[in-house]
């Protein structure tokens, strides 16, 4: 292990450790964060010559949490069936990093942090971040844990957005490069869903034009139904036919607004016990990030001009055939971009029933794709 | 014109007019509801066999208001367009019926009409209803009207619904039926959006448990939210993508969660017009009865047992291609089970890109479609 990354002292075990940046996070908006903090697991050792290093970049509700126990709910990590001897992301091969995205409510700097300005939390008075924000302090975390190169950058939705912002951004710091149920932009109907959740929140009395944590109180009610609502979009119609179809709670309709049939049931579960690990604030910041996330925009309007200087990076791009949300043609329109660059790419349509979430899920074809492709790369990179 | 007919005294220019029910409304709960009134509109005059009546069921949030300016919007009835000299329903030709859905908010007895036993306001203690109790609501109206046997009944969504559900319950009252974007049950996303919907109002402080009316004050936030949510569903992908894209509500970001995008500033003017025009509770209880929805559940599970005396009505079903709400195999399961059951039905799945809601915009096909369908039903009824 060498000294940089030493210094940082990884948990190889996979606690939360916090990276307090020496310096203010320059942002999008124009503003500087600062003091910035990330907070961020581990997940074996660093080699000697710092070469197996794989960034994990979470989804919109993930967390560093990657394959250990969360905190709050006592449930494996998000990613657990992926990370682990013998699994696609090994501990015992890997030097794997997971970090709480900012704005996030896991310990990274976010709308909850306390403003050095006023000696309160933030609230709205959080500055409006970016993907390319979180980008950049995963960059300031990963150079201060002594990695100069990553293997593997690696994420699934938000992740995957990451991934693609890290080859426009830092092409010369990835060896590969895998976006998994991503998009270059998001959509009208992905802007659309994201406002009915911030609505939901916004009008909940309890949200206190986001100044709740001094009034203390929670925008529980309105947090739920915008999980509520972005949970149906993580699922295909058939997943939830499958799941649910029209089974009863109960024997027979209750003739009432009860909970009659299962999917209304499970929902408000997904509801219920998301908002205690969640904060509001968090999910206004962020959805308002994956919302302005455009990578053509900042490059003329030419997508390929975004990888332009990442022809040395591989790219695995991997889409779900029935992924409504972020559909397999934004991922095709991705590595078009990425063929035109000159860029190395592999894609796949994973086929599966599960919609968006089949990331998350158990789907022997994406585990088998990934191993695949990582063992490909860790040939290329002398890693086998 | 009948003595029948002219003693329910019908507008033929389309304004409201009451039937008070003379009897109880036996409900599938087991509940009466008593006293009933139906709002309702009429376009034309029914010709001396009574054979000319066609009874138009609209959707969740329609209303009798056919083709008669909206008296809270001001804007032109919901299907103008297809109402009118020279159009596929013509005043000129067919005696047009339209009544507000019992459950509704526009003058049929509801959850807003005064429940006899306490004298307020019905609210949450208004019995759960069933597309079938609004169809047996419609069947006594017709019948008070005059007619024997209608012409044909047409209904899109929740009309399409309707449309089935006579075909089953009143077969022998029908000459013909055209179900226009419609489905044989709710399936589980469809059940699952609506409960968002009916959470997000029964979170707003201001729903008071249904009993907002005697409150004074009105769910109007997250009766907003419902409708916005229910909005993205009514549209598909691509048409949200050519309206609005990304395109920008000014020049640049805000950097805040004002509407940057044209299509946030759209579905907020949804959501905040909607609550002008709706009511919460009534929102509830429609939706509910969609949910409960499942034609063949009555019948043994068999659709086809649905349709079993239907034999002798003319059926068109008519879906969209975009619709990812009611999709075209919910459609042709629908016709399926029509040919089983030895029906005479004609099925087309219109090319369009506007989702759902093409039943209510201009889509040229689905006019000559139905032009085609009614002239040759109007030759074989005797009418042409």
């Amino acid at each position: 292990m060498t000294e940089a990354a030493a210094s940082a002292a990884p948990d190889i075990h996979g606690g939360t450790m916090r990276f307090p940046a020496a310096k203010a996070l320059r942002l999008d908006s124009g503003a500087r964060l600062a003091p910035l903090e990330i907070a961020y697991n581990t997940y074996g050792r660093l080699n000697a010559d710092r070469s197996n290093a794989v960034l994990v970049c979470h989804a919109l509700t993930g967390d560093q949490h990657l394959a250990s126990v969360h905190p709050t709910t006592g449930k494996p990590g998000w990613w657990s069936r992926m990370v682990g001897p013998g699994k696609p992301l090994d501990p015992e091969r890997h030097f794997i990093i997971c970090s709480n995205v900012i704005g996030g409510c896991m310990g990274s700097t976010g709308p909850a942090s306390i403003d050095p300005k006023t000696g309160q939390p933030y609230g709205l008075s959080f500055p409006v971040i970016t993907i390319a924000d979180m980008v950049r302090a995963q960059a300031m975390l990963v150079e201060a844990l002594g990695v100069e190169t990553l293997f593997a950058v690696i994420g699934g939705s938000m992740g995957g957005m990451q991934v693609l912002q890290w080859a426009a951004d830092y092409p010369e710091k990835l060896f590969s490069a895998i976006c998994i149920a991503g998009a270059p932009r998001h959509s009208a109907q992905n802007i659309a869903f994201h406002e009915v959740g911030r609505q939901a929140i916004m009008a909940d009395p309890d949200w206190r034009g986001g100044g709740y944590e001094r009034a203390g109180v929670r925008p529980e009610k309105g947090l739920a139904v915008a999980r509520m609502a972005a949970h149906i979009t993580y699922l295909s119609e058939a997943a939830l036919q499958r799941k649910f179809g029209r089974e009863l709670q109960r024997d027979g309709l209750s003739w009432g607004f009860d909970a009659d049939f299962q999917v209304e049931s499970y929902l408000r579960h997904q509801g219920a016990s998301f908002v205690d690990r969640f904060d509001a604030n968090s999910y206004l910041y962020i959805t308002r990030a994956m919302d302005y996330f455009d990578l053509a925009a900042k490059h003329g309007g030419a997508l390929t001009e975004a990888f332009a200087k990442a022809r040395r990076v591989r790219f695995c791009v991997l889409s779900f055939s029935s992924d409504w949300l972020y559909p397999t043609a934004e991922s095709r329109e991705v590595v078009r971009a990425l063929n035109a660059a000159g860029c190395r790419a592999s894609f796949a349509e994973i086929e599966s029933d599960k919609g968006h979430d089949a990331f998350l899920l158990d789907e022997p074809q994406l585990d088998a794709t990934l191993r695949g492709f990582l063992g490909a790369q860790a040939q290329a990179r002398g890693l086998a």
